[in-house]
């Protein structure tokens, strides 16, 4: 059966060129060959293989992973290794801290160090006691005058460092963000590098205690990882190695503010998170991947192909829209990154609150939905999806963290609610809403526009569906904004509303996904049939939103009943539009066998035979009767038990 | 800090008496004080340790669970014991199996031996390549006149027996689905009971290869269990143990059916997922215990309660809710069962079909919400959630399947829709629907009358609340059934409508759950403060579903957007209201720590020094310089690396 494509008669019904949508998903044809290659590379070589993650024990988990880091190349094929490593900080944050908050001469020194990896670091913010609570760490650093040093001090428990990963086992510097004070004075929280293990035998230094803070969810996942908990006991360092491009402390102890607004840090953060946009459509695009070449397996005796099910459509193909949603919504997050970055080196701090607000919102909702489909997928894949070889539940475990870490999603859906009050609450005064909230300077149109969607296919035009979306933000915000005008005090008006608020940000981060989906369609996109797919998941991820939120729709009066019964009807008919393109649709993510690590998943669609083969490779299957019978079976069996114990 | 309770100042503000509730909660005094003492058995017993589970490698997972499962008074304990083992499925479907759809003589042989587990026996009916298809299963039970015996046969690959819990390493019996062939003519799908091994030395009988089908989600989760692969290669059996209380087959070979109907069979699914229900709310209200007592934890340093934040209440408290409303349904489904079984052995199948789509829905829907919550909860807990030690990882993996077996949730609610528009259609025939569905016979009123609310505390009348959900369910499945008659194939209809047919369903089974509360609270309820406690869950538990799902309760007319607002009003308040409760409701679960195996829900409250404590006791952390720096950390930062591989 080997080199049979069981899938085949499934990739000739295909309407579109896939090869051009390869193109497309990629983000451009270099994009694509890059990733091609490296794909490829890292699926033969066998120094990456992770099938046998599940049944590793965790030292031998981690120094597997070690092993796998140890290619200095592999930091660029690190998403196709598909393991979380210390490595993964090193780039991702521990070098983003430094070039974003240290002064050019600490980045001088620092970078060429951390490039050539001459040192390892992590990002050690979270405390055993506090996480989203920033203001509320504990660790202190205070300037000791003599010396000129800092001391690095963990006053309490709660105050140890935790979860920072790459901290318990490997790093030998972390960016520590501690309470800055001078002369008994507080100065808030600030970065500082602190030096952890020696660069000779990796032991700790004098007055750090360091280790790993144990088992996470999952068999593989953050496993592999040493996410860690670290104590200082006056831990002393240079007053250099405060990281000091917004905050100066001078010799002589006084705190100078730099000309950099402190806003500055949130350049880092539209960074991490517009990768982290990135990555959701990455993890959604492969859990849709392997639960739709699953739902198209036909069996050659028992014609079975659960795809064709209508139920298994609804829940399917919205993922596999959203999947393409956040795709693009990523590559034009991108975008947004590299003009915040040219702005701020002129200077023009403009518009970073929206940018920031901007990329919050989106990674809080794309995450989120990334966790749930994911989960869904594993569903949609009924019993086998349950199986670690479906590769579904380790690529929920390791994926779900992302709603906590970079800002817990609901703290961000929040940042986003006071950004949008904000908004409206200006409007009066006439200062125009820029980028994503642009929309909101026609909120006089928009809070009185009336939907006239009079058959299903009216539902096809992007302007009419754009509208109702902008409608519906902005009349959840201006409602909002109204009924916490009835609050003597504001902020006690927010924190009693913030549930509807949440809901009002969520809107607003639809709509943008909405609308950045309607932008690409505008874009010239070549390739026989590509566009029309594209507008086909367009539509889907748009209407389907609208089945879901439906309330939100109907009770501010932005479509009737009838409508949303129109548009449900549509739905159900741009379902049977896309079954045939299905297979070739995930086949555009062009991903290896390898990266899917899921055999519901095989590009080949030869899934029993390898389930069958694979369960004989479980150490229980080592002998026939299992270690444990003769103890505790045949006694019982036998009647041999000792009656009564308990 | 041993021995103090963190929580204490939280208990003292209860405002009712936590230890009727807990009475209420077991559903009476003796059901209470069983489950006490046997909670505190378990968890005073080294023997039933379970917080090693993680670092297990696989073999001693499972003869750990062989140990715990030898003491046979655990059969009793299973659920205390909290870890699959065979033994859930020799009690739970091997019994039951044989108890229904067995004969007198049947019973009378084989119950014995299973009762004192002289022979241990699995349910295997689900095949490698067919699952909720029953009708697509392969094996075959041929019967041969010469010898007078069935011949148990897999023809194919697919038709490999897979998943049976208990099957892979442990079960010297099951109960094998397979289709019944006499002179090569079919007769459907029989269950036959197999010896699999050897009684002597546990070895599987000629012709049988049998084996794990290897891991499954989470570290420990269903791994504790060896689910199993089968293949038959003409095993022959006597002809007396096809299972034959409905359909017999003689010495002659013909076919021959018992007076009992084919739906008796619904007697033993009834009982199967009535207990399924009962294990939603148990895992449900374990999630919750833990989320709450977690976000109830006060740093004494840096004051930090996450749940005086509306997010989390509004996220936790309907959930807790939930847990409540889960409990009493289950009650409920218990009397059903009993009531059931007695009209059976009345000869009274009049109710069956009511009952039986009813224990589908509600199988479905309290599986499902409980799956997804206790992943909530897991958010609820921020970063420390998914920690293993957090207890919720593990939770949500040992839970999740039960969405899958047991019928699959969209296929069971298919079912429940099924029944539904036949309902409506007999409606105008005048066949009063009963039971659940009585409310159908009212329809003509439910199509056309008027919420009435006009104040945030209207509301709170459960007879407005319960006719809005009764009007709701009522006009989507006639809306549905309208549109269905809309097909020239009514099958066709039903495909294509599934989609929002699921959705009646689920419709209707939410109104059973907020019935049989309001039922529950027409009961005499003693205890100070608690029948007020259990109305304002109630109230949370159906106005967040009109919330969550307004779109279906406006699009039908049932209520206006600003009544919508008004019940959104009054959640608000009932959140502050049960804010002080909230630590109180969830201690009158009575769970053991030992139970819920969580150090976040740990009844004292002492969390952080607790996980510093486990973090240490990581395989990680037994050396300082881990395993694996030497090969390949050390060169990395000596700049030792052979430079390129790829
Ligand atoms: C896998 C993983 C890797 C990590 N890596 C790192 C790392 O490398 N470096 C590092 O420093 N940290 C790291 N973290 C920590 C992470 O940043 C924190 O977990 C995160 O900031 C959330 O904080 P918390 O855990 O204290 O949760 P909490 O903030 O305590 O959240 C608990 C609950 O409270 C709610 N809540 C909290 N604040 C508010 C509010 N103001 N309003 C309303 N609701 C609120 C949340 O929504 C949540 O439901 C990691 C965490 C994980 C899980
Ligand atoms: C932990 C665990 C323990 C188990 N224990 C046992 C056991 O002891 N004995 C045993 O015999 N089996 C057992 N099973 C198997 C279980 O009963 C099946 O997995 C279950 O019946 C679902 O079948 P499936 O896996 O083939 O999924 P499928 O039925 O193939 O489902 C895949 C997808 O197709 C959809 N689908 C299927 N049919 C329809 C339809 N008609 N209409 C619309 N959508 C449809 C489903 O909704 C799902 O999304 C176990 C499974 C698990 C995970």
């Amino acid at each position: 059966m080997e080199g049979v494509d069981h899938l085949a008669e499934e990739r000739n019904r295909a309407e579109f060129d896939v090869e051009e949508m390869k193109i497309v998903w990629a983000g451009s044809r270099q994009e694509f060959e890059v990733s091609d290659r490296m794909a490829r590379l890292v699926a033969s070589d066998a120094v990456f293989r992770k099938d046998n993650r599940g049944i590793l024990g965790r030292k031998e988990l981690f120094k597997n992973t070690l092993r796998k880091a140890a290619y200095q190349e592999a930091s660029k094929l690190r998403f196709f290794v598909d393991e979380p490593a210390f490595t993964d900080l090193h780039w991702g944050m521990f070098v983003p801290a430094i070039k974003g908050q240290g002064t050019d001469e600490q980045q001088q020194k620092w970078l060429p160090l951390a490039y050539k990896m001459q040192i390892i670091g992590c990002y050690a913010q979270t405390e055993l006691g506090h996480g989203s609570n920033v203001q509320g760490l504990e660790t202190t650093a205070t300037f000791d005058h003599e010396t000129d040093e800092f001391v690095i001090h963990s006053p309490t428990l709660t105050s140890s460092k935790w979860w920072p990963g790459g901290l318990g086992k490997i790093s030998t510097h972390a960016v520590v963000y501690a309470r800055l004070v001078i002369n008994g004075k507080e100065h808030g929280v600030h970065g500082f590098i602190v030096q952890l293990r020696s660069l000779d035998d990796h032991l700790p230094l004098p007055g750090i205690t360091v280790g790993d803070i144990g088992m996470k969810f999952g068999n593989g996942a953050y496993n592999t990882m040493d996410n860690g908990v670290l104590r200082f006991d006056h831990v002393r360092i240079p007053r250099e190695q405060m990281l000091q491009r917004v905050l100066q402390v001078t010799r002589e102890g006084k705190c100078v503010e730099s000309n950099v607004p402190r806003q500055l840090i949130y350049g880092t953060m539209v960074y991490v998170r517009q990768s982290i946009v990135a990555d959701a459509s990455r993890a959604l695009s492969r859990a849709v991947c392997i639960a739709t070449r699953y739902s198209a397996v036909q069996d050659n005796l028992v014609p079975r192909m659960v795809i064709d099910y209508k139920t298994q459509q609804s829940r399917l193909f919205p993922l596999l829209a959203s999947a393409y949603a956040f795709r693009f919504v990523g590559e034009w997050l991108k975008w947004l990154y590299t003009d915040v970055t040219e702005r701020l080196q002129a200077n023009d701090f403009s518009t970073l609150p929206e940018a920031h607000a901007c990329t919050a919102g989106l990674k809080s909702l794309t995450t989120s939905v990334t966790a749930d489909a994911i989960e869904e997928c594993r569903k949609l894949c009924g019993g086998h999806g349950y199986l670690f070889a479906s590769g579904l539940p380790e690529l929920f475990a390791v994926y779900v963290p992302a709603c906590t870490y970079e800002g817990d999603n609901i703290v961000l859906l929040l940042q986003v609610a006071r950004f949008l009050m904000k908004t409206v609450s200006q409007l009066p005064s006439g200062k125009k809403p820029v980028g994503t909230t642009a929309y909101m300077g026609r909120a006089e149109h928009l809070l009185q526009c009336r939907c006239n969607v009079q058959k299903a296919e009216d539902w096809l035009n992007p302007s009419v569906v754009l509208e109702v979306f902008e409608a519906r933000a902005a009349r959840m915000s201006v409602a909002r904004a109204q009924n916490l005008g009835k609050f003597a005090n504001p902020e006690e008006g927010f924190a009693e509303l913030s549930p509807v608020l949440v809901e009002a940000a969520v809107a607003h981060c639809q709509l943008i996904v909405v609308s950045k989906f309607f932008e690409k369609l505008q874009q010239n996109i070549p390739g026989k049939g590509v566009k029309e797919q594209l507008q086909v998941l367009c539509c889907i991820y748009a209407l389907n939103i609208l089945h879901k939120h439906l309330g939100d729709f109907i009770a501010t009066g932005c479509i009737s009943a009838k409508q949303a019964s129109l548009a449900n009807d549509l739905l159900r008919s741009l379902y049977s539009k896309l079954r045939p393109n299905a297979i070739a649709l995930v086949d555009a993510f062009n991903y290896t066998d390898h990266f899917l690590g899921s055999i519901l998943g095989r590009y080949d669609g030869n899934v029993y035979p390898k389930l069958y083969e694979e369960a004989w490779k479980d150490p229980l299957n080592d002998s026939v009767v299992p270690d444990g019978y003769q103890e505790y079976i045949r006694p019982l069996l036998k009647q041999q038990l000792r009656n009564a114990r308990l």
